[in-house]
């Protein structure tokens, strides 16, 4: 992810495509700008306010996800800006259009800034870099594109941990799942990087880690008891259904009893350790139902942090000159 | 339905999710503030307010039904709340999410208040006893169950009875077709009895009428013209087509011969006697275009007072406390 | 199209439904409102007014589409209108409900505008003879009917036009493709014609011209050459898949080859010609990229304008008396 397509000549965030290459002054921005959304008296509510109350968002899903579509337009509705929800599968493009003609159209249709999620990793950079020759008042929204990137759920997670965790710099940090084909497992351990913890781990069979772990400074564990021990932080990640069918894993069955995570096998990391998982969970393949509702699960906060995040980072894009 | 499900402690309303064993009171208070939505001069108007201008309301919908959630959306919208559209045969049920974890996920999306529709019977009280424990600031409004409930619907037919008739006191009302099956006939009944109506009867062949129905507190009647006689108000509701291909009915002609409602078979009827539907209409097999269209027919205008309705129980259920 | 249904007593226009009949004063007021929204300063900008602020607008889209949907969308949330989707295919009409029941229906539910999409030619003229009589508050907006009319294209057109030449009246103006089956075709060439342009020719092989050419006022072309020479506006139609299916054509190449339009093409036009599409683009069918992409194209820019135009008639409809 080159640096210049997500920052603009002063620095600032015009973009938000990737984790990858983003300075740690920007996150540290948007955690701080979610948390002034919040009001923390008791329940976790979400203000109200005018920000981007002349603004338009575009939700463009070539890729079908009716919950993280919802999560955004909660966000941008919260500041007060209107939404159009974009559905292109249903759209030109099956009428043979090209990825940036749709652009092209939407853009000239009076918009501020695009949400978008795509199968292809990748588009959302592809898209940003067109945008900024022919459209550059409009902000991209990086929702997930392929294996890539998913920067919103990383930042909501970093939000989450810091939340619960004050700071990031004396953490063990593990994730347990499909690390080798999840947009959330690299954006998170970019993120991670960044945000400077210190041990970062990804837990599952070798199928499923990547060959590059020591280039993402991170730790692979086969065997989830030491890859548990003593950790801070567990990231769940779901296990897609794709993987299953495949002969990369045996059975849902036997996934579970070897990475899917129990209280038993929760016993190795901290006693308070926290859970999260992006959702939507598969119990009784990756997280058994005693830990999803268990005292040290954080998999419910997380979706309201999460619309937090998404309003810092439109107010932020939002307040960004080209 | 356990009467502490919709109320508060301090006997308010808190869910609505069916008419059975909801206080009269409650029911009046209703009719009431939805007539102040309206504005009666020649034309029936709805007023705009912002009286919800910084809540959410969800529309979770898990059986399909454009129209039905339109109008909910519409009432949303005369108060300036913001609705949201959550399709969820599109959405994560589909990757295997159970009912309560969807309903979880979106109460942690900020929502104040959740329209639901399910093919279940007691959905709306199983979610609704499941948010009294995880998220009790949310009020439920059925948009819907199974064959339970359908209390907008009841509730914007008594108002268009109260509107058209004044009382319930001495009215004689007919419900004409499949009342086993039917959450709107249960609905009705149920609110019917509850405002003192001293004469309810319900009409067609034994395959369609309930086994209950002394227990129940109504007349049965096979035969149309003695059901209809010196009646006020006359219900029919629309014929389900999966009853039409079941062994329950032999065919749609048949039952427009015995049951449809035509201009003559309404003359048993009192002369100012009123017909509701609750739409669509079958026409030629429920009843007749003559009727539909005809003098007797206040079917359209259920339509716009069921907006006001839902305002009204949007309203109220909005200034309950927990 | 009787000029009577559009118009009301005072020749105010009441319901926009085909550009044939309607008087030159109207499109000319519709024109300059549109420019009254934008704001023409370096990029081109709408302003957001409250002009609509309590009126609700339905999209009733009978024929799918997205993008037509997402532009009247826009227009209306940019005047501050509550706006619903309302879409028919998964609705009531797959229960066997009329075309007319259903808006009546939706008529009840406090609607204020319904702008309609439907597949058969004359659909937006039924519905509106229609709700004069049920519903006479309500104006209808036609977003294309069959091979009818797609009144707010043509204005858009002419709107595009009127921005880069100025004036109608000593224009020579083309139209390649389909011009046979095209509701863009029908709508351009009447308002062509009511503004007054001189020469309006239509491109293409006989069997996609209409026989009619005399009757329309304009000259017909199977030699594009000969078509596009000294022309000042080329309007270039989509070719339908459909047509190329079919035996009236023999296959996009064969097309592309006789009347896709290419810069070399289009060197028979003055230089400072303007070339017009109403997306999507088959690139390499109708038009070659070099074409749409080059410096005569204004087909993002038409988009822009659709916005506008798409205001300006909701504006002028809501200050029309019935």
């Amino acid at each position: 992810m080159p640096r210049h397509v997500q920052l603009n000549s002063s620095g600032e965030l015009r973009h938000l495509l990737s984790m990858e290459g983003l300075p740690k002054k920007i996150i540290l921005e948007i955690l701080k700008r979610a948390n002034d959304f919040l009001k923390l008296d008791g329940e976790i509510l979400i203000k109200k306010s005018n920000l981007l109350g002349d603004k338009s968002i575009f939700n463009i899903f070539f890729e079908n996800s009716t919950r993280t579509s919802t999560t955004f337009e909660i966000a941008a509705r919260r500041l007060s800006a209107d939404v159009i929800n974009f559905n292109v599968n249903t759209s030109s493009t099956a009428k043979g259009e090209s990825l940036l003609d749709t652009i092209d159209n939407l853009a000239a249709m009076q918009a501020d800034m695009f949400v978008v999620r795509h199968s292809k990793s990748g588009a959302s950079v592809q898209i940003a870099k067109h945008i900024n020759k022919v459209a550059p008042h409009i902000h991209i929204m990086n929702a997930g594109d392929g294996s890539h990137a998913h920067p919103t759920q990383a930042l909501l997670d970093m939000f989450t941990i810091q939340h619960f965790k004050g700071s990031f710099s004396n953490l063990r940090v593990a994730i347990i799942g499909d690390i080798a084909h999840s947009r959330v497992a690299r954006s998170d351990i970019h993120a991670l990087s960044i945000l400077g913890t210190p041990d970062i781990r990804v837990i599952g069979p070798n199928t499923l880690l990547p060959s590059n772990l020591s280039e993402l400074g991170v730790h692979g564990y086969n065997d989830i008891d030491s890859g548990l021990a003593d950790v801070d932080v567990v990231i769940v990640l779901r296990l897609q259904n794709e993987r299953m069918t495949s002969t990369t894993l045996p059975s849902a069955d036997e996934y579970f009893k070897y990475y899917g995570l129990t209280e038993k096998k929760l016993k190795k990391a901290k006693p308070d350790v926290i859970v999260l998982h992006p959702g939507p969970m598969n119990r009784g393949v990756e997280i058994d139902s005693e830990v999803a509702d268990g005292p040290n699960s954080v998999i419910l906060t997380q979706v309201t942090f999460g619309i937090a995040i998404r309003m810092a980072v439109m107010d932020i894009l939002n307040n960004c000159k080209q």
